[in-house]
């Protein structure tokens, strides 16, 4: 099935593969070679970490029983439409430094600069990464057999190639298509955030 | 000047510009033009988040006297380096959801994203980015005008072109290549991570 028509415009020229990355519901049940699951992590490989620590983990399911352990973990928000994703995986991050042991407060940080490299290279061969915050958090830790003194768990991703979105549920379906983003000013201020001497700058917070 | 050779290979095939993104500390003085600025904050707007809270904020110097400003707070091991970077930036989390005030704990996890999405954007234009986590923390806030109740700095990141390694001091010079990665199977599990039943897994934690 082809996606929906991708209606984002960038303001200023960027790499085609940032917009055309987004997070799609409609995912095909065509099986995902181990392949292409070793360029997805592989790109994650890369991502810059602090320290080079590499914080992150990713526990990956592409096959039975697996899948059924790791979809039972989604909220069924979640589950309507992941359930038909080939591959599921859970992220991690490790929360201390491996060479001294301390807190490690770029964990997370660094976890996501693997984690959208994870979904950009999937993009270049013709997948989609879909990224999710609902999940039976308190649980993933025993179920997975992931140490909770060690590791936070951050995300639950699907991963495959996009599907019919006709099989949505409606409510579902209608959210189906490539959101979009404040813009640039909200996000980006030049020089102090707050003048000291000058008027009050308008508040970021939308 | 031409950066070192960049001796990184992939084990599986992904895009070049994972292995070309590094961080390097040779930074040539030359100004970066305010349109590769857009281009690499467009890259980084576009990043995913949770709830598509989009919870980064970029604070940008690229002339005087906000460099000057923007460089006193770096530490002297990161000065020697980046007080050349003719672009600094401080990437700051909003910690909260702005939709409901409450606690988001994907705000750095999705800060991550922005920032390697600018990163790769970056060497698409022939730039480097290098982010930094040696700073005085505590006192961003108050010298950036940036709410430290809203927000957490996470780190400083020089931007501009390749210099020349002979002006790094030698020290600095001794580390100036890219790093490379722990191998896949350190950070990837097929399945639950320690199976019950089975032989104990090895540590992953090196």
């Amino acid at each position: 099935m082809n996606p929906p028509a991708n209606e984002r415009r960038a303001n200023h020229p960027i790499d085609d593969r940032f917009l055309d990355r987004w997070s799609p519901r409609a995912f095909d049940t065509t099986p995902v070679s181990r392949d292409i699951l070793d360029s997805l992590f592989e790109a994650a490989r890369w991502a810059p970490s602090c320290f080079n620590e590499q914080p992150w983990l990713f526990l990956c399911a592409h096959e039975e029983p697996d899948l059924d352990l790791f979809r039972r973990l989604l909220r069924d928000s979640n589950r309507v439409w992941a359930d038909r994703a080939p591959v599921l995986c859970y992220l991690f991050a490790r929360m201390a430094f491996s060479r001294n042991g301390k807190p490690n407060r770029w964990a997370k940080f660094d976890c996501g600069a693997a984690w959208v490299s994870l979904a950009l290279q999937a993009r270049k061969l013709g997948l989609y990464a879909h990224a999710m915050a609902g999940f039976r958090r308190d649980d993933t830790y025993d179920e997975l057999g992931v140490p909770a003194e060690d590791y936070e768990v951050i995300c639950a991703i699907a991963i495959g190639y996009y599907g019919d979105p006709a099989l949505l549920p409606p409510d579902v379906a209608a959210k189906e298509k490539p959101n979009d983003r404040k813009p640039m000013s909200s996000f980006v201020v030049y020089g102090r955030m707050n003048k000291p001497a000058g008027p009050a700058c308008p508040t970021l917070i939308p």
